[in-house]
């Protein structure tokens, strides 16, 4: 009866079933640098601080990730009075709270399953939050229209790229899908194209020409990668991570020209949308820019554009909130899509209740306008103060050569590291300013991303710091920052 | 200069990038019938019911998905007074709120970055919820220890399911990784299989023994799955979903035991632990049970399970709150893991948050102790009434024949359909149980899910429908279906 016993019931003496050579090997080749070796060290630092544990520094200052309220920026009021009434709906007979956050509370809550937010929601969003995203990219381009058919609704814009990227994985050796990343690049996309076996097909920004991306270099890059794959999307992040460069609407339009003239799908990463910073720089959206060019290329470019609740002026990161618009995408491949995203049954409620506030902010005439336009403005002079602080204080520094900030929420600046620390890095295995880096953490406290977890061109040094601490922390970490280059410099020269 | 640009500037006529034909086929694999082309139907049927159009019915009755809020249960107060506060501390100076409550406010905010939920948390999920969780296990399984670094935090139980899914994911052709799962299946499994492009290997329950699982069919399964695949990994689902069986301690040995000699891990969907009403079943884990067997066992099988805040008496779906425990998981590969959640960044905070509170609920002495007992069992009793209900009544329906809902918040029962239906429905190119459910659906406003969206054995007829609409609507609903059947029956008799 028994079948699967042996005679005197003793186990079969086998290893492991999943261990790291049976495991997936797509998995394995993953890089995830953002949260990589560096910060798994500062977090193990902290834990040493907190236990008595002497060092040359009294905090670890985290200058790797782009999270707003970690480093200290508080969160928006409005936002969050709407998101505790939708949590708790007795408070919506609270006098504490004003008109405008009661309505858009009751608003969002009846459209939700039994009017709680602990509903399921449909897999492509709430009805009406993918309405007001559609009305708000409605606004924000001129009056270009958009179809809330063509939102998607996503835990974070993470989710989005993710699932666009699976959509387009196809093929096999040569005929297998490219994806044309920008280096530096953001390591989600790395990541996620090493997890589904695709072909990674790099294309070098320009730093001497403040990180903006060369036509010439997109078709090199292009030509090269049709001797092996199928290069068949190219993935566009702006304002850049980890380069904060901002592109000009000439170059949108000359990428779309690329596009539609090589038959690429466009991935357009816009979460720092709200975070243009320089003089002269502004945000264009690429399906702006698309329908300007005309039907020619407006009826034709398959483009999909991210954003996110995690960036901007809010930061909500925690929530994991985002949204994603299709253009151009062909009925079928959509209707996979949706199929595709009802597997895992919907994005975080809560998630997407708050992109519906950031896309349907508070108006003139409105109880919480004043207030909000107060907070956000402050936050996002307060984020162009900084960006100019670490440009000039950088350029201060003989070995440091840092483009402006014009967007985003980072600088990305160049290092020359002496010959002797090269070497020295070398011997251990470690790439260069992976070495630089962890030494700035041992001795400072300091916790920056090394240049090669982004990507940069072959004997090139960099390493990415954000400028969201606080004005006066980020003034204490440049300082010490050029304290420890200066002195790094000395020790290996 | 312009490479790309043809002499007079046209375009060359090219299709569209991504169609049917050239993305991803597994995409195209997945199949996902709770939220399938019924559903859709159902939503239409509503949004016609709005503009006035004549039905026989009123309102849609939706019985087809798990979502207890969405059906009008009230969420618990506690948890969402807690997340309230959390959403936005200043409530925590507002004295309509217990001392508990603002407690495990307090405690919770201090975990997070910056003190808010809007940052990111670790990848593996917040330090303090992930003791809590090990905390329960332990308290749950009579004091067998659970470790915080064996606790995964996850966007829903859905989130960590396909997270093992994809590290077991490897190989080609016959070494290609084969997934056991019972048959009825929850449709997540069977998509999220086609989407990884790993093959399914189907083990049938016993629908005549409650549906039980039986070792001579897992047996059965697998010496067939051995012909053409290499099954490395046995999905157990108990509570079962859809088929609402308890799995008695003595088969839960069994399948370890199975497990153990056949060298396959086991992934243990236990999100419905608290749902278990028939008299004599009781929930067992496999964790508990796995170490109960001694450590020839507990040192070596490897198992990961799955718990989810959207289930059982709270039914919080839309905050995508879950956990994953592993067992035995080589230390190779659990970094491997820790790096792959981490690209995505992290779950959603509040439902971090709310795992949180479902794993330490209010304890006796704390003021909201009572509340929350009183609402819990409430609930739990109401359900363990519709699971009797629902059985009771389809079993005077002739050719319809419920098991008992010993568990979970569904029925499965089998239908008997009249061959001249069967023979209609083939000739539609539709599913027998499909054509009979769309037709209830055309009728009666009734939602529910063709047994075909689960998996049934050949030549068997069922459809899924949730105990969770309230006892008032149930009766109505089991009693409109009761009359449709019978009309059913006679007009293609
Ligand atoms: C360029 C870019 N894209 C996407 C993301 C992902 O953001 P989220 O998933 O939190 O929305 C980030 C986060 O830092 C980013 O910098
Ligand atoms: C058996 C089973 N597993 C997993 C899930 C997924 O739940 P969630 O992702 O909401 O936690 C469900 C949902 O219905 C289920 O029934």
């Amino acid at each position: 009866e028994w079948l699967y016993m042996s005679e005197n019931g003793a186990l079969p003496r086998l290893g492991k079933v999943l261990t790291a050579d049976t495991m997936n090997a797509n998995v394995k080749k993953v890089d995830y640098a953002v949260r990589g070796p560096i910060v798994q060290r500062a977090v193990q630092i902290e834990k040493e601080l907190k236990e008595g544990v002497k060092k040359p520094f009294e905090e670890v200052i985290k200058a790797n990730i782009g999270d707003a309220h970690a480093m200290g920026q508080r969160p928006i009021t409005f936002f969050r009075q709407v998101m505790a009434l939708c949590t708790y709906p007795l408070l919506l007979d609270d006098n504490k709270f004003p008109e405008d956050v009661k309505n858009r509370a009751r608003r969002i809550l009846q459209s939700c399953g039994g009017n709680s937010i602990g509903a399921y929601t449909t897999s492509q969003g709430i009805d009406c939050v993918r309405h007001d995203v559609a009305n708000y990219i409605q606004r924000r381009d001129g009056g270009i229209p958009s179809d809330p058919d063509n939102i998607y609704l996503t835990t974070g814009a993470s989710d989005g790229i993710v699932t666009i990227l699976k959509l387009l994985n196809t093929g096999e050796g040569r005929t297998r899908t490219g994806v044309m990343i920008s280096i530096p690049q953001y390591p989600l996309y790395s990541a996620s194209i090493a997890e589904l076996g695709a072909v990674q097909v790099n294309y070098y920004l320009n730093e001497e020409k403040c990180w903006s991306l060369d036509i010439s270099e997109l078709q090199r890059s292009l030509q090269a990668a049709r001797e092996h794959c199928n290069p068949s999307v190219l993935c566009i992040i702006n304002p850049g991570n980890p380069t904060g460069q901002v592109q000009s609407r000439q170059c949108i339009e000359d990428v779309i020209q690329f596009a539609a003239k090589e038959n690429l799908f466009l991935m357009a990463d816009e979460v720092y949308q709200d975070n243009v910073y320089a003089e002269g720089c502004e945000f264009h959206s690429f399906k702006k820019v698309l329908f300007e060019m005309g039907p020619e290329y407006s009826s034709k470019v398959e483009l999909a554009s991210f954003h996110s609740t995690s960036k901007c002026y809010m930061g909500e990161c925690g929530f994991r909130g985002g949204y994603m618009e299709v253009i151009n995408m062909d009925p079928e491949v959509k209707a996979q899509l949706t199929k595709l995203v009802s597997v895992r049954l919907c994005p975080p409620a809560p998630g997407q209740a708050l992109m519906d506030l950031v896309v349907n902010s508070p108006q003139p005439g409105e109880p919480s306008h004043q207030t909000f336009m107060k907070e956000r403005t402050a936050i996002l002079s307060a984020l162009a103060e900084k960006a100019k602080l670490t440009e000039q204080i950088l350029n201060t520094v003989p070995g440091i050569s840092c483009n402006p900030v014009q967007g985003a929420m980072y600088s990305f600046p160049r290092i020359t590291l002496p010959e002797r620390s090269i070497n020295e890095a070398k011997a251990k295995g470690q790439a260069p300013d992976m070495f630089y880096c962890m030494k700035l953490l041992e001795e400072t406290g300091i916790c920056l991303v090394p240049g090669s977890g982004f990507g940069q061109r072959e004997g090139t040094y960099h390493f990415r710091m954000t400028i969201l601490p606080p004005t006066d922390k980020l003034k204490t970490l440049l300082n010490k920052l050029k304290e420890f280059h200066q002195k790094f410099t000395q020790q290996y020269s």
